[in-house]
């Protein structure tokens, strides 16, 4: 998505240890008219698809999650980090390692909310090892529950995540993936 | 407002300790559709506000922020727990103590998305004893910014948090205000 390259290049910082920096625009502060562009590309990428519902994981995706929603018409619901006393105990729940955080979180869905008749489209900021996407893919398993997708915002194609995911045959659209990244030189290079 | 006020009706769960779960279409579902309608409110009741900037914390007032701020066509930042390495060393930092989940949070938000310039909305879904609140307004202070207005979406009137922060003049509107919850008969009361 030429617009979302254009703002990675203008505003991403390249960090030491293929850290991707993109809190200007993605994952602190927020820019809601492109979130928009990215929910309208979303919905165009999956537009066969018979998505009834969004899932992410907090705090990052739930920007992009819900004003994507709202081209699809659907209810999104976010994948909780470690237990809450406003959460019932009915609860599907799985672990996932952050990459960006260095520790593993335990991760929930409330039952009432992720069922066999659900046909999801995963929604979320990055994909890089495919960790939390993974971590979510197990709680739709394990509700009984159809992917109908996954669409990322960004995807570091040097790192395996995304690969994976396609070889097991789900379909993964991320609006842009980095090809390469210099912390040096501070260049950043999409796939195409 | 109304249509907010019928839904917590419908679907809020009242449980012991005075907590209200609203996790059906508020903070681990969304129903996006009602956002809009709630963003819509948050833009007439702010209208004359010059805000270029919605505050809000994560990770259940994400989702809401984003919806309102595309009705003030603003950006939105949210404030985070804990440190990650993702956010540079230059951040205005507090304290908030969670009602929900009982313990106390390092709340961060990055120098570089909060300054003197900013007129600040702060929004989130919930106002009981004010912590959350209390903890953005230090980090606007901090950051010498204006608060244009407090939007939240659901007030525990019969805690003291907003009944404080209108008492120091900020100006606060919340779509829904408890006056009263009843765990035994599930009554739930507004305040009008």
């Amino acid at each position: 998505m030429e617009l979302l390259e254009k703002k990675i290049q203008k505003d991403g910082i390249v960090k030491a240890g293929n850290v991707l920096k993109v809190d200007h625009f993605l994952n602190h502060q927020m820019d809601i008219a492109l979130f928009n562009e990215m929910g309208k590309e979303f919905k165009r990428l999956f537009a066969d698809r018979p998505v009834n519902k969004i899932l992410t994981i907090e705090a990052s995706g739930i920007g992009i999650a819900c004003i994507a929603a709202q081209y699809f018409q659907v209810p999104v619901v976010f994948a909780k980090k470690a237990q809450s006393i406003n959460i019932d105990g009915e609860v599907y729940s799985t672990k996932i390692e952050s990459f960006t955080h260095k520790r593993v979180y335990d991760v929930i869905v409330s039952r009432k909310y992720l069922g066999p008749e659900d046909h999801i489209l995963i929604i979320d900021d990055f994909l890089a090892n495919g960790c939390a996407v993974n971590g979510l893919l197990e709680l739709i398993e394990s509700a009984g529950a159809s992917v109908e997708g996954i669409g990322i915002v960004i995807e570091k194609g040097q790192q395996m995540g995304g690969k994976l995911l396609r070889e097991k045959g789900y379909h993964v659209e991320s609006l842009a993936i980095i090809e390469h990244m210099d912390e040096k030189t501070g260049e950043i290079c999409f796939r195409h």
